[in-house]
């Protein structure tokens, strides 16, 4: 099928180069406000042609809107006014309540699947793209109730085409679970490389010293606000939440350090150490 | 040159391996409590034979002290009384303030070497033992001036064989740097498990959705209490020191998020993606 991507970056080129090799698509237009993005993606072959959005749009079996989500809530409603019903629109965003209600009362609402591929890197532009990234990952479905079966059959096929596992869920419930699974890692990440940045002034040691651990849980830090910012905006109530325990866990070890309870700091350990038995 | 392993777990296993394989190692005592580790490595070809801690010391060039590090705080003493002076001891202890400290005292201070290897994973034993898992990583030596120069020689040749680069470091200096390089990513890691655990009753659904970032983050969590809780509790005043100012940071998030000032909260990861430039 011809496929529109628009935002041509990590995401929609790392699907777009999968979706080739898999046969499912057999052309891609590009459109995306970076020239930049369009060039490097047209070089690299993540994409046929740039496109602009009617004409991208308008010759596409589907449309993956893969730009920052509340580019992509506002986008979306505009991108529906355009397509027929043999037309599918996805979306690849962090945050699904935001987008799923944006387009609740639209007369096309059916062609449209919300989706989240349970993906991403620190790193971002069609550079960074990699055909395998989604492989044995979680693809998260929204709302399919909402959708019209052939456009859903159609983005199932897409999924299962990254070598994705499907789960199916409501967006309110995706966006409480994510706040945990994903949004939190993130926040306590770029804390940290604050809280380093604040007080190691020796940046010379920091990089000399750096163990797998730290790079580790930093990594994360190093992601864009252009693509965060709008993911906390939108799923606030959930991330509060879930911070305000985060700072709750965090004082139980600073009082059990400053008591010298090291009975209470040990099974404050071995309780967290439970998450062996779920993450392999 | 022989040598004493004395905790044939993941450090000293891991070492074991590479001094063997560089042909540093003709002959590797192993000295455990656990009769489970010291079958592992005989298993695995990490030690040759196991001994008891004066049998080991006596006959051994070099040993090497690679437990909790309130256990080598206090074993430390005990073992230079065995040796001569043309042995050599060296630690590969997280924390060096105590145990330098501890033997600040001793006629034999300078056969020790105090050494931290900035290498470590999540699991222990000697099955997790991988020769190469210090390569290109950082090798901290403090407080060389307290040491026998034959002593020095003999662990920077040990490092070297292990293909870190080694850093000098005050014992002081190390334990700050280390807090914020190490320990702290160990807490937030722990931290972050206990609010999912906490909060996050589906644990088929964590499973499920866990992406490569919330793995990142949380994998530190999976790290034993009786390695780290004696780090802390060695560590306890620099750990809090860093432990509030992340606290604080943190709160900088929940502040921009309930006050939805975006702008500030977009200052914030613009300020962590700086880490970008120290950490590659």
């Amino acid at each position: 099928m011809k496929i529109s991507i628009i935002g041509a970056g990590l995401i929609g080129g790392s699907m777009a180069l999968k979706l080739r090799e898999k046969g499912i698509a057999r052309f891609i237009y590009g459109i995306d406000h970076s020239q930049q993005h369009i060039n490097d993606a047209l070089e690299l072959k993540i994409i046929d042609a740039e496109a602009d959005l009617e004409q991208g749009v308008r010759n596409s079996d589907l449309i993956i809107i893969a730009i920052p989500v509340d580019a992509a809530r506002k986008l979306l409603p505009d991108v529906l006014d355009l397509v027929s019903d043999h037309q599918t629109v996805m979306d690849a965003g962090s945050t699904k309540a935001g987008i799923v209600n944006a387009v609740k009362d639209h007369p096309k609402r059916s062609r449209f699947v919300a989706f989240h591929p349970m993906w991403g890197t620190e790193n971002n532009g069609p550079k960074s793209a990699i055909a395998e990234s989604f492989s044995g990952k979680a693809g998260v479905i929204c709302n399919k109730e909402e959708s019209a079966d052939d456009a859903l059959n159609t983005v199932e096929k897409v999924v299962n085409a990254l070598d994705m596992h499907i789960i199916y869920m409501n967006a309110e419930d995706h966006d409480i679970h994510t706040a945990y699974i994903s949004h939190i890692s993130h926040i306590t990440s770029y804390a940290l490389a604050n809280t380093v940045l604040e007080k190691e002034r020796e940046e010379e040691t920091i990089f000399q010293l750096a163990s797998s651990g730290f790079s580790s849980t930093v990594r994360l830090a190093k992601s864009h606000p252009e693509m965060w910012v709008p993911i906390f905006k939108q799923n606030k109530e959930n991330v509060l939440d879930v911070l305000n325990e985060h700072i709750t866990q965090l004082r139980k070890f600073k009082a059990a350090l400053e008591k010298e309870n090291y009975e209470y700091l040990e099974e404050l350990i071995t309780n967290a150490n439970r998450i062996r038995g779920i993450l392999r």
